[in-house]
């Protein structure tokens, strides 16, 4: 064990169903290489940082830690915060008051760089400091990562709602659009397919931000689909966007003359709204004609948070990642990212390596090019990939005429 | 045993999560009573049935009939159309043809109504005919029945989802409208408060369409609560309407130049867009400050079928339900429709009773006053009613500061 010094634990960015298996991870990790200092979380991610805001973790019963992992969403409370240099520095300045040695802040890319120039800051002032980023997100975009906690329980719930309205929309027929959540990666929509069964089954088509997206061409593809299966199930990911790169929320909501809302990553707001699918069901009735029977749902907040549609092994990976970085942190002076790596797809195993906090700061991993078909489609490598991932599914039975 | 013949089952109106449940519930009831002719299912509901397109059941092993029961929406498929008299005059003729002397028909309230009419048909020819509605509907709208099976499976959806979304808000605290089904009854809706733990956790606010919708009223509240908690979370039904009856959804699509589709039953496209949550969030941002954090949610056709999220007790009813109007069929020449009804609170039990066509038949059920609290949230009494329907709803755990 390095020097004697408190820890604080962060929870970052938009909340995940496993982010707090990551959190008791890292207190067990910590606990169990016998660290006996206080244990911070803190309240509301970086900002419970710079206002003091602390919750003591040490002393919970490990029953009750158990129930707190088992919870979806993010028990510290996170933040919106990106914070600058001038922030990390007031991050820094608070751990020096309280002599805190051990940082672990859970989250996405901007998390790790929030990790990273915390870090930088401890050096320049040879304070030594052990930080380290702990891999979030349902985006599934983190590089050096073969796939994220919070990833595989979202990518089931987008499944299993697919599933669902497959079933609802065979029984039911017409066009349905889902927009399901991916600024810039298409993961998540892409696991629309994973409970897909048989050739005319939904979705039908799949459009994710990585392939450009056309409004002619989806209408034409719509109507195709449509005129032969007389109904038409699509995926679309809220981050499609044009040839030129803009966002079809964006551009939408400036058609339509509304105020464009920004975080303070300067991202276009996407979700919390049903205007991009109402805007796609629109198209389709104006190329079709009005009387065409299409709805849409965005599937919104639902998808990260939902209370019983867990993948088992996210949350056994999420909290090995938690305790992976706490007991690399009280190993010797390092930092860094944990990064989950595959090692094997059958049987399926994975490893928890630490990577550096640059390596995967502030960067973005898309879906591989030929894991999309014909810009509208996902092909069978990324079930290959997903399922492990997400784990089995519910069964279904249909019951056709023979 | 009554006049020999075979029996045509059908699926009506949304699909449910336990719908096949009770298909698959009156096959067993038949064949259990020694059924021995064709018991063929109307694919597309009565469409199927003028169609004379149906689907052969006396014959699928056990093992696969369970996987159907267990697979949400209508294995049969489902269909919009609302049978008129001549409409039910073709019902009766292709009964005639095809020597159907038992129809069973899953559905709300227009459903038993077109069981009802058809039956009468057959009493003016004096033809024998054992007409039987086995309840079903996420509305939970019928009249002399306790609840219907697929209420308990959609409202856990709506439950699950809604503890999920508020541990999400607690985290980023904001304002987050979520709409839930329900065109005329509020109990789906309702559902929102039973994963509420303790006072300050949401939903903090339930409009239902059994109370009128104002605007005004609904800003004040939201900001009452904002400006206490940080943060608000919302329940609204899909169905809410102005004091003169106008739902709010027609209203603004009105609005916005947009035209207001209608189905067969004159009923305002309600569903499948999120212009009711999108318009709500707007009055919000337009009475609390343009910056004002607002989100809004359409929970939309996810709540119906989703895989994966169904009420134990919801499988039982609708199987029982399906089986019991099977059994009374058998058992003479009767007809009627089947009403699950409470017989006690502690322990909860229910019994499966018959009662006439023309007692359900397009009634609704409303929300008792009682259990709507200040036209803004809902009661402790419907809890206690709706808890053992719905089932026990996954634990989650609170991180406090002290």
């Amino acid at each position: 064990m390095s020097i004697k010094g408190n820890a604080v634990i962060g929870q970052s960015g938009g909340p995940t169903a496993v982010i707090n298996q990551s959190l008791v991870g890292c207190v067990e990790g910590l606990l169990g290489k016998g660290f006996d200092q206080k244990i911070l979380g803190a309240h509301h991610a970086v900002r419970g940082i710079i206002n003091e805001d602390f919750i003591e973790l040490q002393d919970i019963p490990q029953d009750r830690l158990n129930h707190i992992a088992d919870t979806p969403s993010a028990a510290l409370g996170s933040s919106r915060d990106k914070p600058d240099d001038a922030y990390c520095e007031k991050i820094f300045h608070t751990f020096e008051k309280h002599n805190v040695r051990y940082f672990f802040y859970a989250g996405g890319n901007d998390s790790s760089d929030t990790c990273r120039i915390v870090n930088e800051k401890a050096k320049e002032a040879g304070y030594e400091l052990h930080a380290f980023h702990i891999p979030k997100t349902i985006d599934n975009d983190l590089v050096c990562n073969d796939h994220t906690p919070g990833y595989g329980s979202a990518a089931k719930f987008v499944a299993c709602a697919f599933m669902g309205d497959n079933l609802d929309n065979r029984a039911l027929p017409g066009i349905k659009i889902n927009v399901v959540m991916g600024r810039h990666a298409g993961f998540l929509t892409a696991a629309a397919v994973l409970g897909r069964h048989g050739e005319n089954e939904g979705p039908h088509l799949v459009y994710v931000p990585e392939a450009n997206f056309d409004s002619v061409k989806f209408c034409e593809d719509v109507e195709r689909i449509y005129s032969k299966l007389g109904r038409c199930l699509i995926a679309v990911s809220e981050g499609i966007h044009d040839a030129d790169g803009t966002p079809m929320a964006a551009k939408l909501a400036i058609q339509q003359g509304h105020h464009v809302e920004r975080d303070a990553h300067g991202n276009v707001q996407l979700s919390g709204s049903g205007a991009l699918g109402d805007f796609l069901s629109q198209e389709i009735k104006n190329y079709m004609g009005k009387k065409t029977r299409v709805r849409a749902d965005t599937f919104g907040y639902l998808q990260r948070c939902f209370v019983g549609c867990v993948s088992k092994t996210d949350q056994v990976e999420a909290r090995a990642a938690g305790r992976t970085a706490a007991e690399l942190a009280m190993s010797g002076d390092i930092d860094g990212s944990i990064a989950i790596q595959r090692t094997s797809d059958e049987p399926y195993t994975v490893e928890y390596n630490r990577i550096e906090l640059g390596d995967v700061a502030a960067k973005t991993r898309h879906l591989p090019e030929d894991w999309i078909v014909d810009g509208n489609n996902i092909s069978e490598k990324f079930v290959q990939y997903a399922t492990p991932i997400v784990g089995p599914l519910p069964p279904v039975e249909f019951l056709r005429k023979h």
